[in-house]
């Protein structure tokens, strides 16, 4: 049913992982793990070994919900264990780069959630120890998991193949609107220390990552403006939703209010080392935008457009059609000829977000049992962090033009 | 995260399960048992023990690939288990009576795929003895999975609440396009002993439940046209998609070529118990329409519009707002307060294909666990199945209007 | 700008036009008139001269407000004057018959509104009288509007060539909601006498025109159902909209109700002469459908999906196209390679409603200047006429499967 | 039929209109000239009196086709004419300034089209013209015409009303492709000298005003990229579309080559008076989309978005709607109720891009008929001018960020 590799599935050696946190990513990496072999063909047959968390009774309720043998409260216990081979780190960006490190420097092979680290400097070091670890044959991963949503893999390879010629624009956004309430609580993501920034680095992190993946470009520069619209909020946890974990016990004060230090939104232009201009917005502010993640790229041969709240659809405009036939065309990308959609259901039959994190483990699997890269890399993840930063300096700055290091 | 029951997931009863058939409805069902523990608060613990299937070797490997303890070539074998308690029955329509009937004899829970069966004949029994199991406690549901879809689900309780006033109109649609190709091989769902009818049947009749299901109305006749427009296709399997096993050895003859002996397309209409006009088509002419099932209703006091392909949205019309700012809107149905979508992720980010069945899944655990009556109920299948049979004596009797049985 | 064809535009011969009726399509037409030879080459100079109406003063105003150099309340006086050419009937149904007919007797070439009468013996006896008048070179054109759309020009243009292959099925709806409200008045398109049927008549005979003219094929038999919602409604006129007059005199009781005397909506099974099925929907009941024309045909080669609350887009799936990159485009139809559209704006700078009538006006100058037979032919209208009578005959025999005559 | 103002049609005064510069600009207002009586109910008569262009040929063929009584060579001639009272400027921006302030001085009411000047320098004098002509009762205006498109008129009032609360966010981008090819000819709107700017001054222009006068507020500053990216282009001339003139012949070189001095693109960030963040690109090398014109603003209560290419459809998200129900609603701006589209055709009759100059025609007749100062004024696009000098002076300082003057 699918072009995919074929593998014996009898006798294939088992790939350990112990995974890192165990909330909202948590949940998902834990589904892909124990999704993945149903469905696609894999050289080693995944096993959920040991799930770590700070807290022992809820961790433990995690283990047995999410499917994972056993818990622990001490991540570093996964290191000495020669039943993993594989840290998937789920925890929140301010402990990434410690993890990661040190697992890397166990000889253990790193998924590592986005953004890669909170600083520049962090994102170096986790780097440095991933090229070292490459040496020993050691691989790592950053899992920015859109690029591993059929519509967008299609669009890389649509790109790649010159189907959009040279590539004049770059036109990112990822709208949300979850704290548009001024009553809703300061919780961990709003705080910088542990968050590290706002919307930029939550979810503008992730539409860096795509227009680099998709145009194959580099960013070279930003101008910048940043945003706090409420400033002051009621300490507390969400009832649900995205980050939904209250602040630190630093965060707030005697009143039970507490003091947002990251950017609500975050807005930007760039250039890209193809030549094109690019705009950026990533906002927590936008009414009725759920998790508007969307891209268009124009070309000079066409263009392309997606948005994830219709993510099985990508919108390829052909401009070598003649024109009394050409426009967008909304390509369903659910046929078994399209990237990993083969491996699930009929053409029509959609998929979901979710499905993203199992082909990025779909393919870790692969790139570890062949002793290849992983992409996203480390590199990947830094080149992310630099733009970050640079945006921020640029707004810092007057939006002064910010070449992006390195 | 949700507001379904919350059970104590420690001493939870196991429910065990045993599933015949293990191609696309058994990859489909399989995926719903593994995964919907971890999402729901169930209050049994469901376990997938036994797959049966017609070859050994290949359900073998399926039992492997889709995380069944066993296998067994003898579906009998699961009413002999004490470990299983639900029968869940993915194998072709032709069997559906005898596997369902035998199992609810033997006091096994059944959930049975749609179409109930291949005649009203076979849906008559079957309804009989679910009536009789239910006597002594024993559930059966049929399986039309679209009615879990969480925006059909909500589109139904817009109904229920009379958000669309007197319904008027059912406009319903399921359009595909994978028999097109004149090449394409006489597949089994091509074949009328093997499947019933064809599109009538395979793709008709979850609009005709979902048309029931959404209005809260029965249909009380049809008047209809059939079609056959490819009548000779050549023998083989279908390297992928959907009903990609060969027909059964009675359909061919000696030059490779066999005759088509079910509809290719079926149109109807149709009044309802409320006093709606309604339309259907069924089809798998419609080039470019993938997995286009989609329905509309139109209400004194507003309309409701859904299309598969864009699964999570659900699209709905307020006449009750002033004329100035109404108009359809798009209801993105992944909200904490919409159906079943608390389980899952934020807002925004989408389900796919097989969360229906994961809803239909724990809504029988549930159902199970309580004791209550599942929906759709064995009844629900009957009805549908009289429907079809109007539908093909109205097209084979000039389309006359013909009253739905009982 | 247009590769319309080039006429010196001095020293053209007028043509006078006279028009009959100038409430809502008497406002469209003249507007045509007014505008026509501003945006196309045409040979000859259309003259808005005199417009016919019931009420003196109101046919007055009526001329001063749409550009017409006199008015009249006897129709028969446009026949007896030299200086026009082109009698334009924007009438009510019920008159058109007597008009057209006398005015091809005349001489004078006639453009008449849809549907072309309330009955096929009316539409018979013009058919007839335009043979004749054909004969002496009287030219006959029945305003079927929606053909002129852009959009659904470059559909025939695109089924002409051959794009979508054998067509298998056409899905046409006419979708309105103005008399939803039971306290809408019953105004004259209510009334059988006047308006010959109701939804059926007024917007179906548009559907069906369009599937014979998209299909380049006829229908050749009908299984339909009719209804009507509500019975009784206030006497009076609506303070707008279609069909604002009220009924006449002889539609009330004395308590100021009368009763609604054609259908409500029309729902009706076809076939083609191409062998596709077919299903046509009629109804002023969809609540939210505001003038949803929408049509879509699916053949072997590829399908067209049009809806006329997006007017200026045709959706074209190409099933030559890999599977890969296929979909549905949406076609921008305002290039100027496209029908009709040089001549305005450029790209993407749509169109509206009224230049469909414009374009008709253009076609049907230059079919007068060149002696050629306008399309859509009077024999084109009857053809329709015959279709409405087919339907209403099955909708009153149980739905039965009932052949168009012809 | 229509909300506005009753006027006694018999008896009112003829306004004589004398219109410089006739090809797009010029055909689409005269055709406004034409049709507003017919329509509207205006306390003047417009009369077209007399249109001015440079060649005497092409001027008295365009009066006769377009439906001016007279034409000339000699824009100075209209200021002389007593029965001409307003200037409506179509002429290219180098030439608005000397022939508004002149038609101002002379006592003649101006419509002058966008963007108001091509420098700041002269739209401050036009600006001061505008205020002492008012003092004598002569008025002025700026033709932003899509502030008349029923749609944004009516998502003006949204805002007005408080419907979208306190606006966080303006996302507006205006794409075109008629310059993608690089052999497409250098035509007077790629020369600076002639057209001032490029993409930025052109369409650009038009959603800096709409953003002012969508949101109320004023950009208070930019920060700015601007891109040429095809610099030689072939001399010689369109054969249709936008600008299809020939640059000047100063613009060339000996090789027939002649040199771009204007944007290409230009995307830009900015901040408004109300506190919100702005995103703006402006750009003729988005392929695939042809007039797309679009704009979104998020507010604390609800959102709304618009894209001209669907310019009938305005879409609102209500934030104060139970999140159950709550989504973008397409509201169809075809309804009695909505800004101006009671005076066209029923509810979905769509209008077209012509009919925004027609409103404008409109409401500038009751302007010079009551004496009040008609919206946008020269102010307004002294404004704009502004903005679009602050942001070719912020791309040329790194992207600084740059205060808007004024």
């Amino acid at each position: 049913m699918s072009s995919l590799p074929q593998h014996s599935r009898t006798a294939r050696p088992p790939l350990g992982v112990g995974m890192v946190g165990h909330s909202f990513m948590g949940r998902v990496h834990s589904h892909a793990w124990r999704s993945v072999d149903a469905f696609f063909d894999l050289p080693m047959r995944p096993e959920l070994r040991v799930v770590a968390g700070r807290d022992a009774a809820r961790v433990e309720a995690a283990a047995a919900r999410l499917g994972w043998a056993e818990s622990t409260t001490d991540w570093r216990e996964l290191l000495d264990r020669d039943d993993i081979a594989l840290i998937d780190i789920c925890a929140q960006g301010s402990v990434h780069a410690e993890i990661a490190i040190a697992a890397l420097e166990a000889g253990k092979h790193v998924l590592c959630e986005k953004p890669l680290a909170n600083t520049p400097a962090e994102a170096e070091a986790m780097a440095r120890a991933a090229a070292a670890a490459a040496e020993r044959g050691v691989l790592a991963m950053v899992g920015f998991n859109y690029r591993r949503v059929p519509a967008l893999t299609l669009a890389r390879t649509l790109v790649a193949d010159g189907r959009l010629g040279t590539i004049r624009h770059v036109r990112a956004r990822y709208l949300q609107d979850w704290i548009v309430d001024p009553e809703h609580p300061l919780v961990w993501r709003l705080v910088r220390e542990e968050a590290g920034s706002g919307a930029l680095g939550d979810i503008g992190a992730h539409i860096i990552d795509l227009a680099e993946f998709l145009t194959g470009d580099h960013i070279t520069g930003v101008s910048a403006v940043t945003e706090t619209f409420v400033h002051k909020r009621p300490l507390g946890t969400a009832g649900s939703g995205i980050g939904a974990q209250a602040a630190g016990p630093t965060s707030g004060s005697a009143d039970g209010i507490g003091t947002v230090t990251v950017d609500d939104a975050a807005i930007f232009l760039a250039r890209t080392s193809g030549g094109a201009l690019a705009t950026f917005e990533a906002t927590r502010f936008a009414t009725g935008r759920k998790n508007a993640l969307s891209i268009e790229l124009n070309g000079s041969r066409g263009s392309l457009s997606f948005d994830f709240e219709a993510m099985n659809d990508l919108w390829f405009h052909d401009h070598d059609e003649p024109a009394a036939t050409a426009g967008f065309r909304r390509i369903t990308v659910t046929e078994p000829t399209h990237p990993y959609t083969g491996a699930w259901w009929p053409p029509g039959h959609g998929l979901g977000y979710e499905h993203s994190f199992t082909h990025q483990a779909r393919d870790l699997v692969e790139a570890i049992a062949t002793g290849t890269t992983p992409q996203p890399s480390f590199d990947d993840g830094l080149r992310v962090q630099r733009v970050l930063a640079a945006v921020e300096a640029s707004a810092a700055d007057s939006s002064r033009w910010t070449p992006v290091d390195g």
